[in-house]
């Protein structure tokens, strides 16, 4: 199999047990600050309208609903996941589509966006056509924001490649092992390039003030 | 003469014209944009006690002062142009100090700061050993925030290297070229590492929201 088959497939696997993660709280660096920096990026812009691309169990959809009052909307490849997201949010949006489908031109309901958000959901080592499309996506002067790994935290040699998630902080659990490719800061600013897209903004969630970087938020708006 | 020389010469010859130029907003780039991203950049963090190094005719020290009541202090080495910040600002306080002065351990009167800035004040090759001096005059969770040229809008070959300003948007006035070094983005991004620093965020301030980038802002902390 392809690593994105592996990728696809290690998410319908893992459904069951990845809401059960988010929805009781059980990966510290989401509690410890990377949902907070999710949120806010995209609250901040004040979005009418919302769309959360590979929404998972849809709890970014919520949280942002509940401070904006927006309309917001879930896309995910895997459809356990979304009737979890479904089941949680009966007035929510979600939809089953894949970013191939996305890709490839599929409606996506409520378009156009104000904000796009990508959290921690670009495992693919080519992302360029779904940013690509996720950018007609939006009205004008709307922004993608992108959240992922910070460079420090590459399990890896610290250049561009494959790295496999085991899910090990979780034991005793029956999770699938999902292949996802990392990126250096370098190429990030290289795919951004090729998409079209430009930096507003590039943040830098801790632990506290002091502490670790988490991650990297990403603010990109379409304009030349 | 070396290039450091000709950088220093250039600010002494230069000292009244570009005072005036500040002073009667002759400088586009800062109407549409530069000075109020690096206020802003500046009075968020709410400092008490605000270091410019490199700080000219003083501008950005009145305008933090101004906003925030903080002490603000400024450093330059070129004696005319503290010399201008003095007459404009006699409740400030205006030292003449040099980078080399400041690398070499100088007491800096009002120091530790809650920010430093360098508000396109780092034009030489070689920035680590100033960047790690002024990291050392930080209070701790202090930042130090840059403001430079963005690197769409390098006059040159768009990688590392020399360039030099001939002033020529400001016609008629006799003013002496000066060399500065251009880096990428990733150059800074090494700069940065080697220095100790952190990033907290970069910004990318624009002629309004859909227009070209005018600079990049770096916001940095002394957290490892």
């Amino acid at each position: 199999m392809s690593r994105k088959s592996d990728l696809e497939e290690s998410w319908r696997r893992n459904a069951e047990n990845w809401t059960r993660a988010v929805r009781d709280r059980l990966i510290p660096s989401r509690n410890a600050g990377t949902d907070a920096a999710i949120v806010e990026a995209i609250v901040r812009r004040k979005p009418a309208r919302f769309l959360d691309m590979g929404c998972g169990e849809g709890w970014l959809c919520r949280a942002v609903a509940e401070k904006t009052g927006c309309a917001a909307t879930g896309l995910d490849g895997t459809a356990a996941l979304i009737e979890a997201a479904r089941a949680a949010d009966p007035n929510g949006s979600y939809r089953t589509l894949s970013y191939d489908d996305v890709i490839a031109g599929a409606p996506v309901p409520n378009a156009p966006f104000d904000v796009i958000a990508f959290n921690y959901a670009l495992f693919e080592e080519d992302i360029v056509p779904l940013l690509r499309a996720a950018k007609h996506l939006l009205v004008d002067n709307g922004v993608i924001v992108i959240q992922t790994l910070h460079p420090d935290n590459d399990p890896g040699d610290g250049t561009d490649g494959w790295r496999e998630e085991d899910f090990a902080a979780f034991e005793n659990e029956a999770w699938a092992k999902m292949p996802w490719y990392f990126r250096t800061t370098e190429s990030w600013e290289t795919v951004i390039s090729d998409t079209g897209l430009s930096f507003e903004l590039v943040e830098f969630p801790r632990v506290g003030s002091a502490g670790d970087p988490l991650s990297l938020v990403l603010t990109l708006t379409a304009n030349e």
